[in-house]
């Protein structure tokens, strides 16, 4: 018996600080029908990724926030189930942001048809998706690594800063990544090749940096920001890049953190730091998705995904990946290929 | 009778937080004998600048500190007294860093003949010396402005910030200068032609921000850093620079200020923060300074300077900067062109 019902996840109530389970709903409602000029997308892949900490945050920002009683924002991959536009037929794979449920409809101006021949599904959203091209253009583009330049990145096992240390060493640079556990330290080194690793939560940050990079630092993936990036920062050699790509240590505060004042580092170093958002590059995109899935092909590039099964559980995932609890990339299960 | 006496200002003792009088002694000594290969400069100008501070201050930065008992460093404009070198002749009028004294010995490599064509010798150190170059690089290169971007400059009326406004009003921006008094706010905006000015000592910047720039700023120049760069940097746009030039409101801290992280509006605003030193620029100084010195003479580019009698008032002028009590380039009249 086909399925009737389409699940959703909807923002509840707006967290000041750490989410809760409660700040979401999940609701029910009939399996949308497409009108004339859309599709109807089974959902089988969904993202949960640390900006939409920001997107459910009701401040200024680079998109409007989420309204409660709306549902999630997220990227998923999916498959046509019915098309009445010509742009797609039934069958089609599709990536598009289309939110936490299982069933949506779109007109197809947001889907991009996803190559099968790439790489399994999932690596759409991650290595080869979102997070994959924030990798890409955030080290190559923003942080202008140079062979034998020494390269730094937070959140060192997560969706975005695996790939950013494994282009930094296909690149030919020495890569220390910075994770909070032994496992995913371990992972970064032995897995994909990290030159050193550095556990935040059992190691003192600065000290470790004297030890492991006595030649100080030419580029910082920051994925992380707070106290981290202050003792990086202390490292940076003269005309350091810093690639600002997140800050999830400050996302679940209500007031941000007071900290100590350190932009004269900047001018000493002569260094430059940078924020980006991936769609700055989006000219550039298959181009980067084609190059980087040769490289996984190889066994050059590898990545590692944590999934959740069931678009119910998508809430409490999410509030885990803001405390690090993630291992890879976060995706959910929402339904078979 | 010629002076057989040579006064000099040597650092008496490191302060913590503002420097005091105290800090700094005067000491005579006979005028020193040019060695084989050297030169004696009689100097005529000395030049105060922030970056002094740092200089005195016991902290790794890009050059080692003055030990206590040296005589204070400066950049000079003087005349070549005596010349036991073939590259100088007695009369030329040179520029360099030779420190806080009446004369000095070199051995020449850090002199630099002076152009008494460009304008009135002071300008060496102004205008058309180090201020002027900083202004002119950290604006054009760091900031990258563009005719019709809105230009931000703090410190408005001090020996780099007015010229970074001319020179962005000279390139068609709107322009904004932030300063300390009334009458420099009337200044920068009556007599050098910015667009605004603010009274960061009675009016709330960001506020004013709002008002003045409803379209947002597009490059910050940023002379001081704390509370007020917190305050345009609620302001910027997407794809905004900000040079970083100096951070005059942290150099008499012994400890960091602290302040709330911030760092979240470069990802949104997707912007750049760059520090720079301006040493990076010398090999396209003479270029600038032309160009600088024709508008200039066109009437185009004005300066004003703040000069002070006397080497023995070096200290208290000095001190006096910090808490911006000068009104334009600070210059120190040694003695007599």
């Amino acid at each position: 018996m086909p399925a009737t019902v389409n699940r959703e996840i909807v923002l509840a109530s707006r967290p000041d600080e750490i989410p809760s389970e409660s700040d979401f709903r999940a609701v029910e409602s009939p399996i949308p029908s497409p009108s004339e000029g859309e599709v109807l997308v089974r959902t089988m892949w969904l993202s949960l990724d640390p900006y939409m900490r920001g997107r459910i945050r009701d401040a200024p920002s680079y998109s409007p926030p989420v309204q409660i009683g709306e549902v999630m924002v997220g990227g998923i991959v999916g498959e046509v189930i019915e098309s009445r536009t010509p742009a797609f037929q039934a069958g089609d794979i599709v990536n598009g942001s289309l939110g936490w449920r299982e069933y949506a409809t779109s007109d197809g101006s947001d889907l991009r048809k996803v190559d099968r021949g790439l790489g399994p599904l999932s690596t759409a959203l991650g290595v080869l998706g979102m997070p994959g091209m924030t990798a890409y253009f955030g080290l190559l583009d923003v942080g202008q690594p140079e062979p034998g330049d020494t390269v730094v990145v937070s959140a060192a096992s997560g969706a975005v800063g695996q790939v950013v240390g494994q282009i930094a060493r296909i690149m030919g640079c020495k890569v220390v990544g910075i994770a909070g556990t032994a496992q995913k330290v371990d992972y970064v080194i032995n897995d994909l090749g990290f030159d050193y690793g550095i556990n935040y939560k059992t190691e003192d940050v600065n000290s470790a940096l004297s030890n492991l990079c006595p030649e100080g630092v030419d580029v910082y993936f920051d994925n992380v920001g707070g106290h981290i990036t202050d003792a990086v920062m202390e490292h940076i050699n003269t005309g350091a890049r810093i690639s600002v790509c997140g800050q999830i240590s400050q996302y679940n505060l209500a007031e941000p953190e007071m900290a100590p004042r350190n932009m004269r580092l900047l001018i000493t170093n002569q260094a430059k730091m940078e924020g980006f958002l991936v769609g700055k590059f989006a000219g550039n995109f298959e181009h980067a998705r084609e190059r980087m899935a040769g490289w996984i092909k190889s066994g050059t590039l590898r990545y590692r995904e944590d999934v959740v099964e069931g678009i119910e559980n998508a809430p409490r995932a999410f509030i885990g990946m803001m405390s690090g609890e993630n291992f890879g990339k976060l995706l959910v299960k929402v339904s078979e290929e």
